[in-house]
């Protein structure tokens, strides 16, 4: 069936049988003018939206609709992640070509929740209305810091380690194979089939690290923190930007898998790494003090320190200092 | 200059100049992961998204920039009001083609910042992306019950009295106008015209009901609220539906203003009042006992009572009894 047949409330009735009933918290959900949110008391809420792009920010050709759901959630906790919160409620705009097929809308919605029920956010209100182009979709999320206080992208301190979460590049070399055509037979082995479908994986259906962040938000562990969605040269320097800093970081601890090696070289696997975006991995600044803790941790990957200012420096093992230039993806530029 | 050359940082930079500096209640405003809101104390949270779409919620041929980031803000300000709540807070994604106007940025964003400003919200977020196709504006606001609760649409009970505000129908003839390529020489004099182009304002630049739907979900006076976007024939079955209720409506005490009739005659005028969209007006239920305070108050219409149920019926001033089906905009049909 096609939603011009469905009609926009027959669309929304189905996505409420989707979406699981709201919970604890939820006075009004879906359906009325607005949700109504019950709020801890004097507590702080945490308020984030993206909004994806058919043709800018994923190919239909490529991407099933579940696992466009499921990324569509996922970026938006991410971003709570980032400040060292935890995702409660989520709404959901969404522009659609009238011939749009419900089947696919259930996929979305399914994927959706599927994101929903796996990081603890509820589906709370949206909008649905058609599109005349690209398919878009605006998530906004609602949450709450972990801790006493979010972490925010401004706290680095001279003298703090940096950390990133998982290994980088992953969803670049994703993307990269997505658009080639691959799950074709352009790889060598299977071991390099399974390399590539790991990636791809990544780039369709990115997962947050949503307990790590609201973690290091609870212990207070994080100085300054930013998820990893525009590569890590760019939201590296975010951080140092607003923090007023610069950084060292070595090379050959940034975090590269051997799938993505193995799929691309070691060479272009390192660059990937470096400004590759969309790995939603947690790119984070902690002082010295607090490394045997974030080592406790466990999944945490120690690349370099904060220093004084004077830019970001990438430091190779001959000790050849280069400067770290944002490569990552910016709209609008051609 | 066009967005292609300013990039999207420098666009976020540009915005962020435009907007008022985060106000009470904002720990982290624009330029971090999330936004951080302080909340009240045992507080009720209220939130609401409305994506417009160009080409389906406005065209550009006869849009100005200002009016459309105006009402982009004030459609979700009514949907706060129609709860019985302020708007507090807003956020802003967008989708813009690179080779967008830096000037017609500022218009947009200044237009939004001006209804900010009218109605209380400060903007906190957001994300700018490039689109392939359609401009895309997809506010969130978020808000607080002005009362002790918040007003709902399920609450109407049998013997309740039916309020709209303000007059009906004027946003859908001035759609109809500016459709028609009005501005122009059609009209037959200069009353004519002088109505018209209110007409035509009033689709442009909708003033929501802020103040009154705050001052009746103080009060505690409205069993049921709702505000007309889809068409009052609509809007009031979204009530009689969730409230498992039935209304009578007296045709000639629905609020139709001279200057509509004096556009489009008094059949058509009846008509774009009981159908038409997009008015923002508020439509209210309220217990008979309240009659007076709500007289007190000004600007509101009774228009008819609340029933049992058997549907929504039109009652003429012969007496006669049409049964009114709602023809309001519904997304996807054709």
């Amino acid at each position: 069936m096609r939603l011009s047949k469905l009609g926009e409330f027959g669309a929304i009735e189905r996505i409420k049988g989707i979406c699981r009933p709201a919970g604890r918290g939820v006075v009004v959900g879906i359906g009325d003018d607005a949700a109504v949110l019950k709020v801890p008391h004097g507590g702080m809420t945490l308020v984030s939206t993206d909004m994806l792009v058919e043709g800018v920010h994923f190919d239909l050709s490529y991407t099933p609709m579940g696992a466009l759901g499921f990324k569509a959630l996922t970026v938006n906790v991410s971003d709570i992640a980032a400040m060292g919160g935890r995702t409660r409620y989520y709404l959901t705009s969404i522009a659609l070509s009238p011939d749009f097929k419900t089947e696919d809308l259930d996929s979305l919605y399914k994927g959706m929740e599927e994101a929903a029920g796996r990081f603890g956010s509820r589906m709370v209100g949206g909008d649905t209305c058609a599109s005349t182009g690209p398919m878009v979709i605006c998530v906004t999320v609602l949450g709450e810091p972990a801790g006493v206080k979010p972490v925010r992208r401004s706290g680095a301190r001279p003298g703090d380690d940096i950390y990133v979460s998982g290994t980088l590049g992953e969803s670049a070399g994703g993307l990269l194979l997505l658009k080639a055509g691959a799950g074709g037979g352009k790889q060598r082995d299977k071991g390099v089939d399974k390399s590539a479908a790991r990636l791809m994986e990544r780039h369709l259906m990115p997962v947050p690290r949503a307990e790590l962040g609201a973690e290091l938000g609870r212990a207070g562990l994080a100085t300054s923190m930013i998820d990893i969605s525009d590569g890590f040269s760019s939201d590296l320097m975010h951080i140092l930007q607003t923090s007023g800093v610069g950084a060292e970081v070595e090379g050959a601890r940034l975090p590269v898998s051997r799938g993505l090696e193995g799929v691309f070289g070691r060479k272009k696997a390192a660059a990937l790494a470096l400004h590759g975006g969309e790995d939603y991995e947690l790119l984070f600044t902690a002082g010295r003090l607090k490394r045997k803790a974030i080592e406790g941790m466990g999944g945490c990957v120690r690349v370099g320190r904060v220093t004084e200012g004077g830019g970001a420096w990438l430091i190779g093992e001959d000790g050849r200092r280069v400067s770290i230039t944002p490569k990552g993806y910016e709209h609008f530029r051609k």
